[in-house]
C-alpha cells in the first residue's frame, strides 16, 4: 500500500491520513493496520496527565524540546475531551501555538471524544500504533485527568507522568486520591507558586503511604515550565524509568496487559458498531421500540430477544 | 414476586435489595424487572449537575424537604465517580449526612462507576425504573459534571437543572459551553458571593445566543441552599417545566429518545458481559494473545475472527 510506505518514509501527510482513515475505520486502513503492526514495539509511549490549568501542554512543549535536541522523533497526541454536545472541546479549541509544529522530527495531533462510546480510546490506539509503527522514538499522550475514559488512557502508557500545580482548589486535589497510583513520576509545576513546596511534601506523604508495588520509586520534580526550569531533570526521569522497565521485564508485563485491553476495546467498538447498524437496519426496531413504549412489552424482553437474533 | 411487591409497597430494605439485584444481573432480578417496568413513568425525573463544590448536595436537600412538605415521595440517586484505580470515590466518600435518611418519604442511594465500562449508566437505569414503579413522585439524579458519562446520565432526565457558581477558575467555568444546551433550568447558588450577578448575566448572554429550540426559556436563578434562599421559586420552575413537557407533547418526544438509548446501552453492556466471559472462559484466547503479543499474528486479525465467532 502506497500510503503506508509514504508514512513509514516519514511523511507527515501520510501519516496523518492514515490515522484518519483508521479513526474512520475505512476499509483501506484495516489492511495497513494488519500489516503495519510488525513495526511496532519501538517507540517509548509517555502519558501525561493532570487537572485543567496544570500546564501540561507547556511541559509537554519543553520535554520534546529537549528530546529534539537529541534528535529524536517525537510525537504527541493531544487528548481532547469534547463536549457531547456541540462536538467542541471542553476546555476550548486551543490551537496548540507551537514553533514545533514547524519541526519536520515532531508529528502534533489533537484527539477528541466527538461523544462516541470508546471512540477516544479507539483514536489513541490507532494513532499509537501508525506512528509507533512510523519509527517515532517518544509518543506523548498529553490528556486532561477529570474523566475515567481519559486516565484509562493515560495508564496505557510505558511511563505514566502526573502533573499537579499548587494552589488549585480541595475537590481538584481530591483526583490526586485516585491518580497516586498511576504515576511513575510525579511533577510539581508552576513550582515557583506559593504552595510548591507544601504540595510536594504532601504529595511525597501520600506516596509513602501507599503499598509498595514495584522497586520503581515514583519521583516528585519541581518544574517552572514555562520557564524551562526543571525540564532536563523530568527528561532524564523518563529515560531512567525505561531502563527500568526493561531491566526489570515489566515493560513486557505492561505491554501485553496494554495489549490485552486494546483488543477487549476493539471488540466492544465493533459489537457496538455492528449493533447499531443492525438496529437503524431493521424497520422492525423501530415497531419492537414503540410497542415496549406503549408498555405491550418491557426493555429486558426485547433486549434478550436481540442478543438471541445476533449473537451464535 | 414477594420481594417486588415488598417494594412496591413501600418497603425501603426491600427497593435496596432489587436496586442490588438489578445492578448485579442477578437472575431473580431480571424477571422483577421485566413485571416492574408497567409500572413505570409516573415519575419527573430531574438531573442536576455542575462542577466539584457548587453546592448541588445542599440544594438537592433544600429541594426534597420543600416537596417533602407537599408530602409527595422523593428519591435522590447520587452519582459518584469513582476512581477507576482504588475503587473509592474521587471526590472524597462523602456520606450524605441529612436528615433525609431518617424521613420514610425519602429515598437515597449512592451509585459509583465501580470502573466498569457502562456500568454508572445501567446503574442509573435499574434504580431509577424501580423507583419510578414503586410510585416515588421525583426522582433527583445528582452527578458531577465533569466527565461526558455524567453527562450523558443527566441528559436522559425529564427536567436538566444545571448549578453553576461564581468565584471557580476559567478552566471549570469553560465546562459551560457544552453544558448550556442540556439545562433545562439554571442556578447561580451561592449567590451571596462575589461575581454571582456578573455569572448570571453572562449566562443569560451566552443562552440568548443559543439557537431557540423550544417554546421553553431556560430560566435561571439565584440561590444560596444553605440559607434555603432561592429555593422555593427552584422547586416552583421544576414543576413549570413539567407542566410545559406535558402539554408541548415533548414528554413524549425526550422519553421514547432516553427508551432508545436506554436499550442501546443495555444491549452494548450485555455484549461486554458476553464476550468478556467467553474470553475469559477460552483458553485458546490466552493463545491467540500470546501469538499476537510475539507480532506471528496482529490485534485486528484476532478481534475479526473473534466477532465471526461470536456473530451469526
Amino acid at each position: 500500500m502506497e500510503l503506508l510506505k509514504e508514512a513509514r518514509n516519514g511523511n507527515k501527510r501520510a501519516i496523518a491520513r492514515l490515522i484518519t482513515l483508521a479513526e474512520s475505520e475505512a476499509e483501506e486502513a484495516s489492511h495497513a493496520l494488519q500489516q503495519l503492526y510488525a513495526y511496532t514495539g519501538g517507540a517509548h509511549i509517555v502519558g501525561i496527565t493532570g487537572p485543567p490549568g496544570s500546564g501540561k501542554s507547556t511541559l509537554t512543549d519543553k520535554i520534546v524540546k529537549k528530546l529534539r535536541k537529541e534528535d529524536k522523533k517525537v510525537a504527541i497526541l493531544a487528548v481532547d475531551p469534547t463536549s457531547p454536545f456541540t462536538g467542541g472541546a471542553i476546555l476550548g479549541d486551543r490551537v496548540r501555538m507551537s514553533d514545533l509544529n514547524l519541526d519536520e522530527g515532531v508529528y502534533i495531533r489533537s484527539l477528541g471524544t466527538r461523544g462516541k462510546l470508546g471512540g477516544l480510546s479507539k483514536a489513541v490506539h490507532y494513532a499509537t500504533k501508525i506512528l509507533d509503527a512510523c519509527d517515532y522514538d517518544y509518543i506523548f499522550i498529553e490528556t486532561v485527568g477529570v474523566g475515567q475514559s481519559e486516565v484509562d488512557i493515560v495508564k496505557t502508557a510505558d511511563t505514566t507522568i502526573v502533573v499537579m500545580v499548587p494552589g488549585l482548589g480541595d475537590d481538584i486535589q481530591a483526583i490526586k486520591a485516585g491518580i497516586l497510583e498511576i504515576g511513575d513520576l510525579f511533577i510539581v509545576n508552576k513550582s515557583d507558586r506559593d504552595g510548591a513546596n507544601r504540595l510536594s511534601i504532601e504529595l511525597q506523604m501520600m506516596l509513602d503511604l501507599n503499598a509498595v508495588k514495584s522497586e520503581w520509586t515514583p519521583p516528585i520534580n519541581m518544574t517552572v515550565a514555562s520557564k524551562s526550569e526543571g525540564v532536563d531533570e523530568v527528561v532524564e526521569k523518563i529515560k531512567n524509568h525505561f531502563v527500568y522497565l526493561q531491566e526489570s521485564g515489566e515493560l513486557t508485563v505492561r505491554r501485553r496487559q496494554r495489549l490485552e485491553t486494546e483488543i477487549i476495546d476493539l471488540v466492544i467498538q465493533k459489537l457496538t458498531t455492528y449493533m447499531t447498524k443492525k438496529m437503524s437496519k431493521e424497520g422492525s426496531y423501530e415497531e419492537e421500540l414503540n410497542r415496549v413504549f406503549n408498555k405491550e412489552t418491557d426493555p429486558y424482553t426485547l433486549v434478550n430477544k436481540m442478543l438471541n437474533e445476533s449473537l451464535k
